[in-house]
């Protein structure tokens, strides 16, 4: 697997699995998606492929189409959270880009002409922002987008409006969780403006203790500004999270060793697994490999299970057409090898 | 462990985990129980006791009066299936004797002055009748037993009058569970007049799948008829049972493998056990091996296992005072090192 951003190998990254910023924009003198006809979504197509292409970063990367956007792919780009679920679920004529290691990917004809994203390991917002800024100031050269010097980006929906910009962590917090301090936690983010969401964005369910926390604005602040309001926030949450893994090991270490030496040996022994239950397995085995219970896995496997074991990924890693009951099967074969055979690579059993 | 037949080494005994022959019987002269008087229910211990001291049974065996019937013996008694719940919860001044094998044990003044009954592994009514004749004919010469030449031995309960026979087995059927079939074979049971119980006889729940069948009525009927009666019917359930592993094993392989080796897993793994998910683990890991998915474990093994973690032999086996959290740790280190001990021993992992 080629994704750069499952690497973990980014700061923090025992708790903080990724991060991600999105650039919202649109081409001046083409009317919002909402107003736009099927001539302006292919206008728009055409002079995005365009820019690119003039840009010449397509070498090693993929731009796909309609043509290549079938349910399948369409549904694991999902999973691979490098498209949105509106961008999954909607019928326009849509494109989207990704480059060779998945770190950048841009949708085309979303809410928005284009959006695009660098994702990349842990809690590493000035590296993303690095990278989105240089492809920002790339496109501009070639294409002009809707800009007010009052607001500053103008988006089609208002709270995009100013820096166009989303900066997000997706963190792990199974420490809060049994702990039950989730909430209070939580309540705090809210509090400060943030949103929390779950594993893959608004309107998505929390699963395995995995979450997402955003910035709900983007008016009236520079990139800068946002990013630091939320990395202040995310390392309040890594102290707390910290802090309750530490009570666990302290005060309820049988328990935990329960919880993750149940999950290591269903993973390494079930012959039918679901969607579901892998995720959460996983995100106890990961709680398990950051406490120091388990050292014959890496954090990068898990969370490249986590990715493949999902249902359109394991379709396309099997490269054959399956029923629900044949890929929970395969998706224990799958997690089964990999956790056996890092295992006894690792000299462990 | 010294119980015999717990062995697993009797006759179709991958179904049928143990049999057992009991008789019930009352000292001439002296009046039932529900009518003894503190100063009766002491002649009977002495006569009793004296009895078996004659026989010279004692050496090598135990004698259990009210100073050792302890709470905590008294429950290991009832989880070894030596004594009956009615004798565990009663105050009266009562005793038990053990034979060193525990195939044989003899309880004082429970419903009935005595009741004595032998086990066995496996299905062998022969052998059990045959060692309960013989212990029968000795007690004889020592005690005279109420007796009507027209209805046989006078019992307490009108439904152990005649023979004073109860024969049951401790019956293993998780294929006919798995396959739903179980409630259409226990009513073919109950039709012919036998009697379907949980673990632990009368009014106990079933766990793991495990059932006793028994005869209602002992009027009648002479010893080997009745014996013959739920042989019979024993014989068509294992038939059943057999049918149902084999459907399994061709048809849902891979549900089952799934079932088994989680359970085989979380056994070998887990580091906080209850007691009823100790019998519900053990009783599909019994199934795995009857079936040959498992085969680094013996029935033996497992049957030990499914009483020695119960709460008060798990305590007598650890010598040790111990709250509920506290067993079912040591009950998870038990498990864990005699299930992966005896893999190790055989070659396996």
């Amino acid at each position: 697997m080629l994704t750069k951003w499952l690497e973990s190998s980014g700061p923090e990254s025992d708790i903080v699995v990724s991060n991600r910023i999105r650039f919202a924009r649109n081409i001046k003198g083409i009317p919002f998606e909402i107003k736009a006809t099927e001539t302006d979504q292919e206008k728009i197509l055409g002079m995005v492929s365009y820019a690119l292409e003039e840009l010449n970063v397509l070498k090693n990367s993929k731009l796909l189409g309609s043509q290549e956007l079938t349910p399948l792919i369409i549904q694991s780009l999902l999973e691979r959270h490098l498209i949105s679920p509106d961008f999954a679920a909607s019928k326009q004529k849509h494109a989207v880009f990704i480059n060779n290691d998945e770190t950048l990917s841009l949708m085309i004809n979303e809410e928005d002409h284009i959006r695009y994203q660098v994702l990349s390991s842990g809690l590493d917002f000035e590296l993303s922002l690095f990278q989105i800024n240089d492809f920002d100031e790339q496109l501009e050269r070639e294409l002009e987008f809707a800009y007010s010097t009052e607001l500053g980006f103008l988006t089609a929906c208002p709270s995009n409006v100013g820096t166009g910009m989303r900066a997000s962590v997706l963190i792990h917090l199974p420490g809060l969780v049994l702990t039950k301090e989730i909430e209070k936690v939580l309540r705090g983010i809210l509090q400060i403006g943030l949103a929390v969401r779950g594993l893959y964005g608004e309107g998505t369910e929390t699963k395995g203790n995995f979450f997402q926390i955003s910035n709900q604005q983007s008016l009236g602040r520079s990139e800068n500004e946002i990013i630091e309001i939320i990395e202040k926030a995310v390392r309040q949450v890594i102290g707390y999270e910290k802090k309750a893994r530490e009570y666990l090991t302290q005060n309820a270490k049988i328990e935990v060793e329960d919880k993750v030496f149940r999950a290591q040996s269903i993973l390494r022994n079930a012959r039918i697994v679901t969607s579901e239950e892998a995720i959460n397995l996983l995100a106890v085995l990961r709680l398990g490999v950051t406490i120091g219970i388990i050292n014959d896995v890496s954090l990068k496997t898990i969370n490249e299970l986590l990715i493949l074991t999902k249902p359109a990924n394991l379709r396309i890693y099997y490269n054959k057409e399956m029923e629900a009951d044949e890929r929970d099967e395969k998706r224990a074969t799958l997690l089964r090898n990999r956790l056996r055979g890092e295992a006894k690579k690792n000299g462990q059993n």
